[in-house]
């Protein structure tokens, strides 16, 4: 699987490599996530589904949007440490754009086009009217970066951007959340000063580490990929930047403890690439880091420097989790179905004894869940909430648990005569027997803790 | 100008607001919120910026995004009051399913058609490639819906979503935030019975009104239509509806406070359009509730009754916002600039006096607005942040004060000798001369207490 990463076999594909900032790479996970316990997993858990009517693009069913919304929020905190401001940028732009960027003469065949259907036009009109469904996020943050007069005290700039984005991949290839057509990228760029790259990069490389470690993903490794044969801009440029990297890999992971691949970068800078193994083994390419001396200059992007002269920035494309699709396949392996509290879009489930707990159930699951009925006021943007159920069917106590379990919620709360007499509810997690009693404003703290924590 | 919403002239828009459910007339507010002032507070404020490159699609600056995602975090938490919950649904679909929807024969030429680019393909292929941008969510909420087994027991099903929509509106005619080719909506689609209809009902308009308290935009009014000529679906099917429709204005407004607009319907089924009066006295059309008899049958939707066979569900399109781009227009106007503090991008700007207090001055924005530095540990998910900034530039006091309350900073704090020794700082809000002395923990608390009763 590797070697498809290092030595792509057809030309078009090594020009998506060389060429595409940001590019992640869709097919690297192939084999290890289109298991059929994956795609199993996530129908029992009804995480997403797909359809003809749009192959290649996910539909994420409630309790995977649950998960995709969480992974998220997780995220933009964590690029808030590095300074990222997020921008809602547009998903169709003009050919023109895209002959800017280079993409429309290299990449188009990958690309949606874009125009409208409105048949009255003149075929004069509807020429200037062809766009390109965006594959990446890299060309319009040059549009913003561009629009503003730039001085080298607000540098850097950090762009971060959830957009959707689109990829014409063949619909023969598509797979599950892997191989897709439609997907998204915790994405960001820096827009620096060479000054400013190793600081940024080793930032980068911090978040990298803080991030995976929250999965539990403490197992990758790094590759430094150098200066091609066919590099665009000057020699010192290259030998500035790519020094400034291995010193940082050196600080960040020790010396030795990263592998470079000379004369493996893309032609427009030096970059990094990151290899998860999850607990299978497997590797998966999700970071990256990629320099890019070209884009800045083909969009002819600059700053004012401290002598009032003008210089081109340095681009940096960056993404930890790469595609949130296939994170999201990488983590369905890696907890196979049983997410943790902080994750799981099935946190509790309340189950009351008899139809005299019923009611008392319901109030618990409302409590838990913030299921407010007070149509008199908003509710408040702090009030947290939990992913809590009701199962109040004439089952038996131990069909409902066993079924709980197999549904993955972490926690199942039993309400009887006991439970409500004393206050306390009998909260059991779903890999053990063991029952804690619990009153319910402990059980909702109990839950921020775990979720606080990220456990 | 609610003359056009009552008349529409020609037959296209016509058609558009007779068939397509969730058409929130995006012309309605055009003369509202194209004022030079507007655009004037908005390119100040640096919300957002238009380009070439995508006319009609908007680029949220980094502050213009802070207010986008503070709406949508505010109405996610009101949705799910009624039981609301989210999915992603695909942004493209083969042009078959805008055949059964019946939007490829009647509103096509208002969407934008997708293709693959790949000139290798035989025109055959191609042909199978041809996809529709969409313009809005219910076609794709009705694939989600049909593809379980759904039993009466899980009525309503609610949908949110909240994707970006295209329509090919004539270039000629964009306009800022109000008239757009892209837009997003707080989009939700209710399946239910006909027994359920007046219960949903109710809850949206409460939901609205809640919704817009919030805002101080309380001036509204309510119409009903009801059964045009030309509806699909049993007489008695509408005459319940429109009967239950009356009955919750009735009980939500009092008798009299609504209006009927007799015959004015969508074929589709009855609805009712929600005019807000902002304080210029400017009307505005935001939310809309639809009820839909059609699109389920296109589908050939069904759930399995109590008695065993199966009935065709009736689908509810509403939105509060509309569309949230117009929304925010018409929030730029409302507050004409002036954030309430929970929405606003410039929450506080901090200044130190001289020198001596930069360092002090930096800790403290640190702080409120959770900067941290900590690389070692994720930022907690709990975690509560303010947008607050340092102007420590080399000015007097008065300038940085005087520039600070033009940019909108709703809390202006200095930082100087007295307050460094009495660990308290001196804060004043922008509206007035007023000075608090509060310690950093409090200024915290104080922020948090606006920001949670959306002041």
């Amino acid at each position: 699987m590797i070697s498809r990463l290092v030595l792509p076999t057809c030309s078009k594909r090594f020009f998506v490599r060389q060429f595409c900032s940001h590019d992640h790479n869709p097919k690297a996970t192939k084999a290890a996530t289109t298991s059929t316990a994956t795609l199993e997993l996530a129908t029992k858990q009804q995480l997403y589904m797909l359809d003809p009517a749009s192959p290649g693009s996910v539909f994420f069913l409630p309790h995977g949007t649950r998960i995709f919304n969480k992974l998220l929020k997780f995220m933009k905190l964590q690029q808030e440490k590095q300074g990222f401001t997020e921008v809602i940028s547009p998903l169709i732009y003009k050919k023109q754009l895209w002959e800017t960027s280079g993409h429309w003469a290299k990449y188009s065949e990958d690309m949606f086009r874009v125009e409208g259907n409105d048949k009255s036009k003149s075929n004069e009109l509807e020429k200037d009217d062809i766009y390109g469904l965006k594959p990446m996020n890299c060309p319009g943050h040059c549009v913003i970066f561009k629009r503003f007069n730039r001085s080298y005290k607000e540098l850097p700039i950090r762009f971060s951007d959830w957009s959707s984005l689109h990829r014409n991949e063949a619909s023969g290839a598509l797979t599950g959340l892997t191989r897709v057509r439609r997907f998204h990228q915790d994405d960001g760029h820096i827009f620096c000063t060479h000054e400013q790259v190793g600081d940024e990069i080793s930032k980068t490389i911090k978040l990298i580490k803080i991030c995976y470690s929250v999965f539990g993903l403490d197992n990758f490794r790094m590759m430094l990929s150098t200066r091609p044969d066919n590099y665009i801009g000057t020699l010192e440029d290259w030998t500035r930047a790519e020094s400034e990297l291995s010193n940082v890999l050196d600080s960040e992971l020790g010396a030795g403890e990263w592998s470079l691949r000379e004369g493996d970068g893309a032609f427009y800078g030096p970059k990094i690439d990151i290899l998860l193994t999850d607990h299978f083994g497997k590797e998966h390419q999700a970071a990256t880091i990629q320099l890019d001396f070209q884009l800045p200059q083909r969009f002819k992007l600059e700053y004012q420097n401290a002598e009032d002269s003008y210089d081109t920035p340095i681009m940096i494309h960056r993404a930890i989790f790469g595609s949130v699709e296939r994170f999201m396949a990488l983590l369905i392996d890696h907890y196979a179905g049983k997410w943790p509290f902080w994750l799981s879009p099935r946190q509790a489930v309340v189950i009351p004894i008899n139809d005299a707990h019923k009611d008392y159930a319901r109030e618990v699951v409302k409590v838990l869940s913030n299921e407010s009925q007070d149509f008199e006021h908003a509710t408040k943007l702090s009030q947290s909430k939990f992913y809590v159920d009701l199962d109040d069917r004439n089952e038996t106590i131990g069909f409902r648990t066993k079924e709980a379990i197999g549904k993955g919620y972490n926690f199942i709360i039993l309400v009887g005569d006991k439970e409500i007499e004393s206050g306390k509810l009998a909260i059991r997690p779903s890999y053990s027997r063991k029952i804690e009693n619990l009153s319910v404003d402990d059980t909702r703290n109990k839950f921020k803790d775990l979720e606080n924590n990220y456990h």
